[in-house]
């Protein structure tokens, strides 16, 4: 049996679709064509049902998608039906909101470890997690198999820190610094940097 | 003169483009192929070329780009050479972190108000801000002329929030409230979340 492969650009839109369909839910509401979907997010519905395509489709002619059906399906392709454990490197500001940020739990993501290397961070506590020593980093990881990290230490250290975090068996890596990490390609990065995100619309506002 | 319409597909990698020949040109580097440049981005040479040709390449045949000249032109099209004032809203932590974070001042992002509802953080010093009331939002960044904010807000008062920027005639919004804001088309939204960055991962994570 061949397996179509989904194109990247496919799988990064089904966290938002989820997300807006989590919210509709919230709203009460049961079913939505692709049409109103595609209103809400601000793409086509043609989009929409070409990406859903991939996986089955989901859809009825003419009755629309059926909410709850639809997230209990993203929710299975996109392997949330299991808590996901996750280190933290970096208890600067960042790391530390990141932490306690409430947006995770309820979204199956535990924040399970805190790294840092600043003697005055290390042993305090943020959230429900101790600040540790990066020293014990790697084992630390590879002891209770963590897959992903949360990368929010300088950009100078970046790139070693990342490099140590895959050393020690980590998979994917969501990149705070802003630094262009090189790592094999067998790894995952995603990197959020607000300067990149603001800049793309300043491109816009420069227009008038 | 009819003038070529940038997709925003292009004009959302420019930024990383600008960061990573940043990051080159402190490595000492002075040019960079198409090709060097596209293994670092993890992209193609093409692909590069082609962004770039909506701007009028910027390359010779053969010698590669100027990086300091690439830097500089970039800038120019990105309206870079500018300071820009942003206001965040929501002193919670993220806000706080946003507003404390080193990056933004020496790309040009100027942090100069924070908002916040809550009578405890109103008042408190944060950076070399001070948490102001949003009662006095609108009429603050008005007055000042602010056309980008940071949403730091929590979800339930995300949208609400964002009418009232868009009110105050804010252009564009840095949305790290987890819900898909429902806006005029005029208005420019990114959105940051950290959990659709890893639930994107997770789908490849889960296919071992």
């Amino acid at each position: 049996m061949t397996e179509v492969i989904v194109p990247d650009i496919v799988i990064s839109r089904l966290p938002w679709y989820l997300q807006t369909l989590n919210q509709m839910a919230k709203e009460g509401l049961h079913t939505v064509s692709s049409k109103t979907l595609s209103k809400r997010l601000g793409t086509t519905a043609a989009q929409i049902r070409k990406d859903l395509s991939y996986f089955g489709g989901f859809g009825k002619q003419g009755t629309g998608y059926s909410i709850y059906y639809l997230i209990e399906q993203l929710q299975k392709i996109l392997n949330l039906d299991q808590v996901w454990q996750v280190a933290v490197v970096g208890a600067g500001d960042l790391g530390r909101a990141l932490t306690h940020y409430q947006g995770f739990a309820i979204r199956g993501i535990e924040i399970v470890m805190l790294f840092d290397i600043d003697p005055k961070l290390v042993g305090t506590q943020v959230g429900s997690v101790v600040v540790r020593h990066v020293d014990s980093m790697e084992a630390e990881i590879r002891d209770k198999g963590i897959k992903i990290a949360i990368l929010t230490v300088p950009a100078q250290v970046a790139q070693i820190t990342a490099d140590r975090l895959v050393d020690a068996g980590i998979e994917a890596i969501l990149n705070y610094a802003p630094i262009t990490l090189i790592l094999p390609a067998s790894v995952h990065v995603q990197h959020i940097d607000p300067v990149l995100h603001l800049q793309r619309m300043m491109y816009y506002l420069g227009e008038e």
